[in-house]
């Protein structure tokens, strides 16, 4: 779907071809590229955006905008469950989500479980930030097929799932779909909560009712889509959706929000509560 | 600060090199182009995102997101104030701000002061839909210098001002000083409230604190400092600065937002309350 290209000497570009729009960014140089079984994996040293790793050609996480992804993903989920001991995160492999779940006291144990070692490889070397958790005793990191892993997954074994994958293109397409929404709801706690990244809302409506569908044949009960905003991606504003087996995003732990034992860059009990609203013409074209 | 170049047949991009980054879009054709006295005005027919009006380099408005934008510029600040009775629109020469303006039953008259006509033309021409407001019997468009307009002004005579102008260089740059807020302050009604867009929080921080830093010793009471999704623009994310000679953003006419009487893409009740949250980094970058 993205294709990079070096239009002129000094800058990263993702064309994303179904909008019609590219993000570029000005190198200062490559610092990594290898291809993995997955994937091709990039990183470059950007001369306003700090680091930046690529993957397939498409913008992944840059070390000076990242958090708004990174928290965003983590924390919205994470204090809408009222006790969420048993995290596991799909993809993730550049350990910024996996930072953020940590730094959750209630959480007990996060398993995170991405195909591409050679991610975390290059985040260990380039992102040294988003690892300083990797080595805490609560994470576990699995470099397995996460599909898999969730279809051997004991009943109820998690609390909360979060999918921090790619697009729905190459690897990380088995994870838009009923099956693997059926394999989450099945691993989930009755209380559990899903979370997934799922694109920008200006170019992906369509996709959004799909996996809100998905997720509803699955035996979710209800779904909320959030957004943030997220410069390096197309259209520089994002989504992610939470599935509820049971409740909703209404009931959230106000208190401890605003009682948090680590900074925030982005998210705090003021954006928690904006989360909550839905722009117009998402209001009136979600149709599950 | 923008440059606006084609690196390949078929797209436009505006470098924004303080930020380092640049955003392109896939045209189809250019459809005008005008060197005014003040500004170089180009029109593009894109693939995706409709037409595109861009002044000296940077994108300013396109026929499929400027919903944001306008609607953003236009109905928080008219919904925070009681009785809007008598508006002013500096810049605003796409007339889209002053369509959605006009769908507001209460406001008496809105006079818009651009200083380019060459803008309002290409406008009529490309962006008729924009424009459909134009003829409203409350409206007054004029084509002269804002800055001086306000300095004529009578005192009192305005509730709401909203600047609606371009980045803080050439024809815009006189729209962000202390000298400037004054000629508002002494315009506005007792209650009156000014509304400028900001640019964006990501790479603005500092023109944030020195712009409401500037309102505050111009009289302004209070300020707040909005955002919204920006798809064309640097970063993708934007900022408006509401700042109210009394009162503050806390007091809304919430059950006129919820009966509005007209259709909206983005604004709605929810989204009003979802402005009132700060992201954490300008909570605590935010010094005055």
């Amino acid at each position: 779907m993205a294709s990079s290209v070096l239009p002129e000497n000094g800058w990263f570009s993702e064309r994303y071809e179904p909008g019609g729009s590219a993000f570029s960014l000005k190198i200062i140089k490559k610092l990594h590229e290898v291809q993995s079984p997955f994937q091709k994996i990039e990183v470059y040293q950007t001369e306003t955006f700090g680091t930046l790793m690529v993957i397939d050609g498409a913008t992944m996480v840059s070390s000076r905008e990242n958090f708004f992804y990174h928290e965003m993903m983590s924390h919205p989920i994470l204090y809408s469950h009222p006790a969420p001991k048993r995290v596991l995160i799909i993809g993730g492999g550049d350990c910024g989500t996996l930072r953020e779940v940590l730094r959750h006291p209630e959480v007990e144990s996060v398993q995170q479980v991405d195909i591409d070692e050679e991610v975390t490889k290059a985040a260990l070397k380039y992102f040294p930030e988003l690892c300083e958790s990797n080595n805490d005793p609560r994470a576990e990191l699995h470099f397995v097929d996460g599909i898999k892993w969730l279809t051997e997954a004991e009943k109820g074994r998690y609390d909360v799932i979060i999918v921090d994958g790619t697009d729905p293109v190459g690897p990380g397409e088995g994870l838009f779909n009923q099956a693997f929404y059926q394999s989450c709801w099945h691993a989930l706690a009755d209380n559990g909560i899903l979370g997934q990244q799922t694109e920008t809302p200006l170019y992906h409506m369509a996709l959004l009712n799909e996996v809100r569908g998905a997720m509803r044949h699955a035996g979710f009960g209800h779904m909320h889509t959030l957004t943030f905003p997220q410069p390096i991606y197309p259209s520089g504003w994002w989504a992610a959706t939470l599935a509820f087996k049971l409740g909703n995003e209404q009931t959230f732990r106000a208190d401890d929000i605003a009682n948090k034992p680590f900074e925030t860059e982005y998210y705090n009990l003021d954006i928690h509560r904006a989360t909550l609203a839905l722009p117009e013409f998402m209001r009136r074209g979600l149709v599950v």
